[in-house]
């Protein structure tokens, strides 16, 4: 059976909702290299999905990060990151699993925890850039991509 | 681990995308009881999420029913059936299944198959009747209510 | 031609995004009768819509009750308001008005300013009440439900 | 105020709502010079958004595209232009336009009408390349590949 993920696009924003950061993790992948990641993981037996969005962000952006759940269950998409390269933009060699997207403002301080190796803030251009967009794996480059077009700023 | 499932509002629609009718199934329940139904069910290892709802709509609907499968893999909502009742408005007593939910015109014969004992085209009045309602189980009567609210016919 | 509106439905959330009240204003129409009402007004020329939406909750909630204006222009529905009864759910008899709906989730104190009598916070099974939604006038009983909808706290 | 438009982004999908195929039309500018376009328009008074939808497909489709208009008013993002460039992503020099953006699957026969001279049918990868992008003004190229990104096929 696919296995039930969620991945969350931490933003800062302005005033009037605009987003102004995103911000991406530095993982080591088990074969030693390093990739920019969103937050990302399982949703757990009896775990409500807002519940594990605020587990995951709490696991990698520690415990006042502030993160404002979206009060809608509805994604702004789902990723479905298949075993074979190419059924569709996403692609996890170890599992089929589908992902529900979520766009998700941090207000407080965050920093990085577990196995993130540091947390970097880049504005929507940069997420958006050749040289960001290589340094991601699995389709994450394409999702954070989804994610700035749905927000309007998609460069 | 939480089982993925996708649930499947069909709907009759006029030239100008206005729904006109929802169809529901009738189901004979394990228990003997009767209820009506959405097309329901899981989505298998390495089944894209539209070919799951391709072959629960032809399993449940005929094969000539001509369903028009969304565009997008956003979901109108997403339905969280826990075994315990009250954590969300969805039970399911076997498991914890989340559900993907869609609106799909259906624009072709339908007849209903397998275990569904009857299709029955209502209107969104009537589909939102507190008889309909009580005839439906599990949460789907707030599923389809939830439906309705998306495309603007709650009553 | 159709007059630009924003519809606003201002609610509290718990720390998992969940909506634990609804805010309604209470409003004296010209017709000396009252109703309650969601933040609502029009865009402006050269206004962007999350302007219109800080401006209009700022003119109704006050000036410290702290909107968290939503990331992405996707409003969750589009309210049609035709002076014509009947057209759509919504009804305006001063003009045609087309309003892009947004939930807004509010941290800081409100106060009802301007021509509001009164800001209520309701649970969402009393907005969604029949006494509640017979105090509200134009559709907006329907809107504040399919808002409800959205969030997945229908009744 | 703001003139209420709409914009459609005209596909072909295969049976299982994967769009291959999207239709852009090319159009001669008022100075001369030619442009690819989206389906776009002005929503009447007394129009609903729905029939402006049909109205503009058919204008620049033709009368037998047979779209299949989206069931739910939602519409995937909002594009805002403003006569002042770069206060977001869309321009239009003559006046503030806001348009509720949608996705519009056709079936049947397209040619193109009025003021198009003529009507391609792009895959996404191509839609999104830089030459088709360089050949749309106003932030349409970025309207589209918002589309793209809702539909999960943005390269």
């Amino acid at each position: 059976m696919p296995i039930l993920y969620i991945d969350a696009v931490p933003v800062r924003v302005d005033d009037t909702g605009v987003v102004t950061r995103v911000g991406l993790l530095l993982r080591m992948l088990p074969d030693g290299t390093v990739s920019r990641a969103l937050v990302s993981g399982r949703v757990l037996h009896h775990e409500r999905i807002r519940d594990a969005l605020v587990r995951h962000l709490e696991k990698d952006l520690g415990p006042v990060a502030l993160p404002r759940i979206p009060v809608s269950p509805q994604p702004f998409t789902v990723a479905e990151y298949f075993p074979t390269p190419g059924v569709t933009p996403y692609h996890d060699p170890r599992q089929h699993a589908v992902s529900l997207a979520y766009i998700v403002p941090v207000a407080g301080d965050c920093r990085p925890r577990q196995d993130a190796l540091d947390l970097v803030w880049f504005t929507p251009e940069e997420a958006a850039s050749p040289m960001v967009q290589g340094e991601m794996t699995g389709g994450q480059g394409v999702l954070l991509r989804q994610a700035l077009a749905h927000v309007g700023c998609l460069p």
